[in-house]
């Protein structure tokens, strides 16, 4: 078979980042992002055009600045259940961080999930970069971007360690026997590391996919490092095609230098396309979004945002950009830097960086069906992504799409016209992980020559 | 309107405490604890009967010797998540531990299940008393009993703060006027204390019922002050009529102490209810599912259970009792203090001990139809409950009860005929709580006189 396209869904209530006056919009409902039926109704839609996923973000820390879908939402793993019971094959991603969790609570509600939705459940492992999220977790300090990313990868492991404290046929539920466990295949994990202390077991079994599939999305060193040590899927960065194909090649080779199958990562890029049935009348539409979204106040606080909700408004805003090199660390670095960088070489004031700051994304998908998918397809074939984590503003978007461009795809055969699989593993082409006691136990009885 | 009884269902799945051969009954799916369509089942079921609220309990900690229900289960906020959208009345009161959740994220999740089930989150505080918990939580010891109390009691009132972040009218979403949320609605808690350290505010709007209703289970003087203090709804121990009386008495007592109304406490005791054609078919059926449980090996692990998972098969069976009061504090104090004191007075071996173990519960509801109501309604005079958390082994004892006792307890004017709300606080008769912002606002604009 050849290669096809993964497509996913990241649905944004009253509207996320770059969508600040979407709520506004009468075919949104005022309360969208706090209404289980509206996420019930994108997961039937994503399911109907046969998309891999349902991708649901998540932060830990508001203020009045954020966008409306940020300020009022539901939590993830609470919403990903209601809507499992409702889909039958549609992947279910939730975003949950490793640095406000506890392993043994996160891995068992993932698992929940995983057995609650027959084998769909995704985790988007996030360090969190907002450093106001410390304080709602009883830290004065948040911790840096070594910790964090540290502790990210010790508690990926504790977590597969914990999905694995039962191996696949722990429970016999033998009657004739009167044995319902077999004690010898229950694990306690007794991990002792340098971030984390988990002893084990989970008090829940494997589940339909073996382990829930692995997100992340890396973008400095330390995040690429991470997902390719651990990640089955990637929220890539934007930007342009050599830029994308720079990232694509990148985590693959990584991927492989930690001795994995590099397909076994599959890469999205996001995607906002904007349909319309002119390239003229898409242009325009483009354009509209972008100017709705101006607005200088809340552009201040977004560049905050990337050095830890910083507030900037005491500053002189005509003066030059001010030297706020130490918050970076604290907040999402890789950004952050870019920032005071451009700042500095092209010796721009307040005011300027925080007019350049936009939280809008641009596609590189927007025109008539057919020159969205013509460029879909060749930004494929160019290597630069294995699947699309589409953004649409409103149902009317999502349905130009997928009436409009996923036809054309699968005439192309660069996407489904039917589920491979009922798991998300399935679906996206990735491997149920062998448990690892059944594996040690495996190999030690292999003969010699077979066990190489 | 007279007084009526509330019930919950409180399913076990492959079998819990002293139903260690469930599992074994041909009526009962063998990974029933990990399906949520049992659960949908339970909750359909317990929703045509009219019950208040399907209750599910919970642990963090496992070993081999635990019931089949404990050792693999889904987590209680995803599950109820899931059961939520298939049911339209009926309460969701899921068990959390307030020792080891981190506050933000625990009152994220209930209120996350408030908005997705429109106002039928309950939550039962727990503190966790299987010492074995710490260690899947990076502690080397358990918190002691005091210090766990302490943290519940702050618990509870930082996740109502929370709860309290956005004032109910914080959103007008006018497009006129380009205002969706109104920033002097939205209220930071700041909260610094013994336990807890909390920022706030919460990133989830006030609930349907203002705030999840709080149960609590307490036994000890400990907690029964925390239920006197914040508790809505109890979870109460076993025991005669005169030991009910007597525990009825006390909370509401202690609840009216604290300057709250003792109605809006309401007090469910534990009932596992047998109901036979003949009173003599209902002992019958009494005696087999107490023999059925009978295994010195279990009652062995489940003494130790009640000081901390304590191994006490390396202890000579028929020496005396050992000393082991100090591990009593850690433990499930009261239930430790019980068993040791009585060993003392009876001068009895570990044997002995191990023997008179038992989890399962004898329920004052064993008989006919007839006798059952009318051992309910004599109870329910004698002031010992305003609810019954019912306990069932199968679907044909629950279809018994439903069918054979409900009708009665209708007829004699007991039990609603049909739900009296939508939300759990309504069918309760528990008042939404009036966001603490908006009081002091309406207070501070009173004149003099009203104000109090």
């Amino acid at each position: 078979m050849s290669r096809t396209i993964h497509l996913a869904l990241h649905p944004y209530g009253v509207g996320g980042p770059g969508q600040h006056g979407l709520w506004k919009d009468p075919s949104i409902a005022k309360n969208a992002s706090i209404d289980i039926d509206y996420y019930i109704r994108q997961a039937e839609l994503a399911e109907e055009a046969l998309f891999d996923a349902l991708f649901i973000v998540d932060s830990q820390f508001i203020n009045a600045t954020y966008p409306a879908h940020y300020l009022n939402r539901l939590e993830p793993l609470t919403l990903l259940s209601a809507v499992a019971t409702h889909t039958r094959h549609l992947g279910l991603v939730g975003t949950a961080s490793s640095t406000y969790n506890s392993p043994f609570n996160l891995a068992r509600r993932f698992a929940s999930l995983d057995h609650i939705s027959r084998g769909r459940a995704g985790w988007n492992v996030v360090t969190s970069f907002d450093t106001g999220a410390a304080q709602n977790f009883g830290l004065d300090e948040h911790l840096d971007y070594a910790a964090r990313y540290g502790r990210a990868l010790e508690f990926v492991q504790v977590a597969r360690g914990l999905w694995d404290s039962y191996e696949d046929d722990a429970f016999p539920a033998d009657v004739e026997r009167n044995v319902f466990l077999d004690p010898s295949k229950l694990h306690a994990l007794d991990h002792v590391g340098e971030h984390l202390k988990v002893a084990g077991p989970l008090n829940i079994s494997r589940s339909p996919q073996g382990q829930p599939v692995i997100f992340q999305a890396g973008v400095s060193e330390e995040g690429r490092d991470l997902a390719a040590r651990v990640a089955e899927g990637i929220y890539a960065p934007g930007g342009g095609l050599a830029q994308a194909q720079e990232y694509y090649a990148d985590i693959k080779k990584r991927t492989a230098a930690y001795g994995r199958d590099p397909d076994h990562i599959k890469i999205f890029i996001h995607g906002g396309p904007i349909v319309a049935p002119t390239e003229e009348a898409a242009r325009r539409r483009e354009r509209e979004i972008f100017a709705e979204d101006d607005d200088f106040d809340r552009n201040l606080a977004l560049l905050g945002r990337s050095f830890g909700a910083y507030d900037f408004s005491g500053h002189d805003l005509d003066a030059p950009f001010p030297d706020v090199a130490h918050l970076a660390e604290r907040g999402g670095r890789t950004g952050a830097q870019k920032i005071i960088d451009r700042a500095r070489a092209e010796n721009l004031t307040l005011r300027q960086v925080a007019q350049s700051v936009r939280e809008f994304r641009r596609s590189p998908f927007v025109g008539t069906p057919q020159q969205v998918a013509g460029t879909i397809e060749e930004w494929f074939a160019a290597g630069t992504f294995d699947g699309i984590n589409l953004a649409f503003r409103t149902e009317a978007e999502l349905t130009a799409f997928v009436e409009g461009v996923v036809p054309l795809l699968q005439k192309r055969g660069l996407f489904r016209t039917a589920y491979e699989a009922d798991t998300l593993r399935g679906n996206l082409g990735l491997p149920i992980p062998e448990n690892r006691y059944t594996r040690e136990r495996r190999l030690a009885n292999e003969p010699e020559g077979a066990a190489r």
